[in-house]
């Protein structure tokens, strides 16, 4: 009778927009029981290792904390942190604490933008005794090269006076010298991973603020300035700790935290592939029938390592189908995905708004997902062999 | 090797206002090709007795044929007709002849428009030797309670002078009596079978005018008149033919022909079951593996017998799953539909509106075929068997 309880990996991005990858798994979920209702349904909310990371990590297990440290804008927030691994490791989403969206009121100019409040956050776990790092980039705000977070763990960035200068694009305008003399020693010990699918360098053509500066707010004629302090920035900073990194793959991820974690010893990973190692999704994989994935929106990004294609993969690797349900699938994306997965389905059930998408999503993610599953429970190939 | 090559019988409805079955057929068995490109794909477009019922029935078989008939507004049309059967039987699409859309310049209120061209068919065919008839209402623009047809076959109609009064709603204000001596004895050895799946009685307030007259219209002050007009002209064309009819299930199908056609001896069967024998359904589903039907919009109605059910229900009866795929899937109606289907689709990829819907049917419906025989292809239950 195992057909009629079957093993299913249920592992959707968040659907951008409209529901997290928690909800989008319960109402896949949904779904499946209405024809399954004894199935084994194995829940693994995905993420990328920006927004919705944390969510994703912690619906697996581990211990959700918060504690109080300077938003992007200098305003305190409360910054969601995650502990797993017993104790271990601590799970940081830089988005929580330098996200895309202020408090209301707060929001600055990204000039004026530091990313301090990561740095504060990493003493405070120090201070904890924590040692191992998870921090996913993705969805920031900030475009300091990482220079607030250098400074919120010792590191003095300063002027021709020897006076500290604002660790902002802006500030960074009068830096003459880094002494990296104070850096938290503990950071010796630590062992950092980025998790990060963004492969920019920190500066020129491809860098942080060429690519990423004009969507969070870098005025096309100030790219060339900025790019230009955050070079020099670089320079400074790595002479002192005496190490390079601005040219190195993924130094540009989140306005050049990237090339400031790097510095410190941090190793990049596809944020994907760390959020389905630490929700642990190939052993939820094992013996499963079938895998079901899904994000807002697929389209020609979906192949490029997305999650959902990591998804796939990783079933593939164990001989598990994956089928994705998106809110939309990019038409002419088609032929592209379609070998990628057992299916390519859109939550749509008619002709209808953006708007009726987005708001009803979770109703027709389910309804979708128990209407794949009739297909499969019809047994067709079965019957013929 | 038998699930590489698999056999799936294509029966789709048209898609109203977009795409013919004939074409939605071809769009689904492309989809299917891309998966299977062996596949044994039996095209069966199917219809309900209305508009598309000629093109279903021919695409199986037989010879289409046309010839010059009266119009229900009094033009000249050409009507296509069918001719199956090894001969021996003629298919008619009273939407053909007097269907809901008139040659540009011709439409006239339905007071004066008249069947008086299926009638005049009939004398060709009946000239021809044809004396098997199934004729499909359905899509039809006159409320005349078929008199048109009788007179056209030789019943007269006269007023109280014993002049032929117009096979008209307007014309038969002033009936008086009917004579029958003259109806055209080569009826006596006709079969006709109505294709129809209305069962509404002739008048009252559940008949032809009282329901249908609206939508043909009949203003809603006329109502009574007309109604009483059909009640007296049944009265009499029923004494002068020695039959009953007006009361029966489907005499108020298509203003009334169905009452007419009953007269005649004409047996009513659901359109969606004639023309799915007419097709050979029973026999395509034969050792398939699978069936795909589908339709416009899938909503309430489709449960009331509609043609995708009937689909459903003759592939159920040989043990093949079905499963619909449609241009929209109503969304309160999903509850009712999905035990009748392995699984319910739109062809929609996303957010969109009915325009784009309409004008890329085609290509929309290839794509879901496509995705679904992916999920099919994956073969998921066979590798935990």
């Amino acid at each position: 009778m195992r057909a009629l309880a079957p093993i299913v990996v249920i592992a959707p991005d968040s659907f951008k927009g409209s529901i997290a990858a928690s909800l989008a798994s319960s109402a896949i979920a949904e779904g499946l029981r209405r024809v399954w209702p004894d199935a084994d349904l194995r829940l693994r909310p995905m993420a990328d290792g920006g927004e919705g990371t944390l969510d994703a990590v912690l619906s697996c297990g581990g211990e959700r904390l918060s504690t109080g440290v300077t938003g992007a804008s200098g305003e305190s927030v409360e910054a969601g942190y995650g502990i797993v691994d017993a104790g271990k490791t601590a799970i940081i989403e830089a988005a929580q604490i330098v996200g895309l969206t202020d408090p209301v009121g707060t929001a600055i100019d990204v000039e004026l933008r530091s990313s301090r409040g990561i740095g504060e956050l990493i003493v405070k776990l120090l201070d904890l005794g924590l040692r191992e790092f998870m921090i996913g980039l993705g969805g920031t705000s900030t475009n300091d090269g990482g220079a607030g977070m250098l400074a919120a763990l010792g590191v003095q960035l300063l002027d021709t006076n020897g006076r500290v200068v604002s660790p902002t694009p802006q500030g960074l305008d009068t830096l003459a010298s880094v002494d990296a003399g104070q850096l938290d020693p503990r950071l010796l010990q630590t062992t950092i991973t980025i998790m990060s699918d963004v492969d920019n360098v920190l500066a020129g053509p491809r860098g942080a603020t060429a690519i990423f500066g004009p969507q969070k707010g870098v005025r096309a004629e100030c790219i060339g300035e900025v790019d230009a302090r955050l070079s020099r920035f670089a320079a400074l900073v790595e002479k002192a700790l005496g190490k390079l990194a601005r040219d190195r793959p993924g130094a540009g991820a989140a306005g050049g935290l990237g090339f400031a974690l790097q510095l410190l010893g941090g190793e990049t990973r596809s944020g994907a592939q760390v959020v389905a190692d630490l929700i642990g999704l190939d052993a939820a994989l094992q013996g499963a029938l079938w895998a079901i994935t899904g994000e807002g929106r697929s389209d020609a990004q979906t192949i490029l390592g997305k999650t959902a294609l990591a998804v796939a993969n990783r079933a593939a690797k164990m001989k598990v189908s994956t089928t994705l349900i998106s809110g939309a699938i990019d038409r002419d994306a088609l032929p592209l995905l379609t070998h990628r997965f057992a299916g390519c389905f859109s939550i749509t059930d008619g002709p209808m708004s953006l708007q009726d998408c987005i708001a009803n999503a979770g109703r027709l993610l389910a309804d979708r997902s128990e209407q794949i599953a009739r297909l499969v429970a019809a047994n067709l190939i079965i019957r013929i062999s």
